[in-house]
């Protein structure tokens, strides 16, 4: 029979157990109305109905470097599925070996990103898509020569008219970013923080706990919300504070390019923080290769916070806590080319 | 009851299909004294015990372009799984956007060979997997930095203890290298050839057998035999006749560079032919296309042969049952960088 000393203890620790729990329930209750976690199916698309044929050539065509005039830049190049949805460079290497402008941003979980690229520019992945073929410094590639590269292989017409079975024409510029943005779609990746959304309290350690308190109580979470924290709205990007020219280089206006309008001035998409720690360097200018370091350069410019070392580390394990898990990528077999393949050209314009 | 007409019209299809079988039969016999087909498992390698923790870990080194100065290159680059383990190019493009010397042979099947590169210059995948890593038209690393970019990563250190169990320091040069032949040692395709020489009639069609045949009675097979029809010994390219100096440049010299005797001046190994069909373009110089076009160029040069259209479709059939079933390649997941993990440069040295 327990002694009354015994009795008492364990009440105490079933009630620390219990305000815990309540302390975890009132967190939870307060990130519902905020963040969501991603669903377990893959989410529809505008004017893209995705069917396993659509994903299966978006597949091939995400991975197929004959897709760049050069032949060496598939979409996988600066989006690679290996090492969290982008390549680990300040801004990408591109055609000629010329740098692109920005930071290329991570293609796990877009499809829940408002618009894409670092302005906005573009409505949907499929319209993303068609970028960065056609960038002079990216894939160099026009959509005559896409549409010659696919129609020459006997495969990749076929697989268009099954996954575009009522068009009679079915190999279009417009179908293989549609192909591409099904594929994308599914680039899902659950995480910790997904779990603990949904009610395991044990997905989160408590200093991730005490991070995403921070990261709601700082203010952080007002830009950076939503099922990708991020990528929902635009922001000056030193809203506060400016950061200095290197992290945001004078050139770079932002979205002013996209509307022309005067307050559109170094306003950037806030950045989706999925994977977040995987996809270094961070910003759009990329030149900052350390998360608490970008976690401080937000809190200054964007919020005026000077953050301890401590909240700070554990803002940090809070994001560390949306790092997914990839679903299974199986490589694809590409079709062979064949006599009737434009060659690839490495020549720069 | 069979009338007298049906049994005599069975003991003539009867016969012709015993002929047939027969024909087959010797066929084959003479094709498995030239030719082998592909073993079942993954062969051994000299001084390189072949396991799954280092079948993984090669892997992830495989497909990382991290192991190249810039970032942008991995060997799976220029060896593409997804594409007949080539790159589909003449020459690859590599740091700088420099152009390769030559093709970039396809990786699978490689094993076999009995040396690697063109010239035949590194006796095995260990030593071939340091070369372009180095390489300053390739991918411009050096040992060291690809050691501290390993040893940055914990995950990797990780699968390096694992794969080099009995070592105290595993993250070596020489252990990348071991783990990059042990994935390649696993990239074997059987293809239809290999069925029939195992007694499967039906796997090759009789325009394909009668390939085989010519392939075999013009001479192909003197140099084109062994278990990869080819990557056994050294010729010169030109034997009979010399190919034009846009198929055969004169600045290299091929063998020669390596043994430094004049009678391997443009001498070359014999190429594999296992998946030829899907690795153009043609030849050390990449600047044929067509298969038809290579095998014509090769009956002339090499054997004094002027085929008829007839018999060099016939050959390029049965290099089409060469064309193999790719294993199934899952995508890896690699460690992400760290702080410590040296930056990627794309400058020039």
């Amino acid at each position: 029979m327990p002694t009354l000393r015994h009795t008492t203890a364990l009440a105490l620790s079933l009630l620390a157990i219990a305000q815990g729990a309540a302390a975890s329930s009132e967190l939870r209750e307060l990130a519902l109305d905020i963040f969501s976690p991603l669903p377990s199916t893959t989410p529809a698309v505008t004017d893209n109905p995705i069917t396993p044929e659509k994903i299966d050539l978006g597949k091939a065509l995400f991975f197929d470097p004959r897709m760049s005039a050069s032949g060496v830049f598939s979409c996988n190049s600066c989006h690679n599925l290996a090492t969290g949805g982008d390549d680990n460079m300040s801004t990408s290497i591109g055609h000629g070996w010329q740098k692109g402008p920005r930071n290329s941003p991570t293609v796990l979980n877009s499809v829940f990103n408002d618009a894409q690229f670092w302005d906005g520019r573009a409505a949907d992945l499929a319209e993303q898509a068609k970028g960065p073929v056609q960038a002079g410094v990216e894939m160099a590639n026009t959509p005559e020569n896409v549409i010659a590269t696919l129609n020459s292989m006997p495969q990749y017409v076929e697989w268009f008219q099954e996954s575009f079975p009522d068009e009679a024409d079915p190999v279009t510029f417009d179908n293989f970013a549609k192909a591409i943005e099904a594929y994308e779609a599914t680039l899902i990746t659950p995480a910790p923080f997904d779990a603990w959304l949904n009610g395991d309290d044990a997905a989160l350690s408590d200093i991730q706990l005490a991070g995403l308190d921070l990261f709601v109580e700082s203010g952080c979470a007002s830009c950076h919300g939503g099922i990708n924290l991020g990528g929902e709205g635009y922001y000056p990007f030193g809203l506060v504070e400016k950061p200095g020219a290197d992290v945001l280089p004078e050139g770079d206006k932002g979205r002013f390019a996209v509307t022309e309008t005067a307050i559109d001035e170094y306003v950037f998409r806030a950045a989706p923080l999925r994977n977040i720690a995987v996809t270094a360097p961070y910003f759009h200018s990329g030149v900052v290769w350390d998360l608490e370091t970008a976690v401080a350069i937000m809190a200054e410019s964007q919020l005026g916070a000077d953050l301890s070392g401590e909240d700070i580390g554990a803002i940090t394990a809070f994001l560390g806590s949306l790092t997914g898990q990839m679903p299974e990528v199986s490589y694809p077999v590409l079709p062979a080319e064949t006599s009737a393949t434009p060659r690839p050209t490495g020549e720069v314009n």
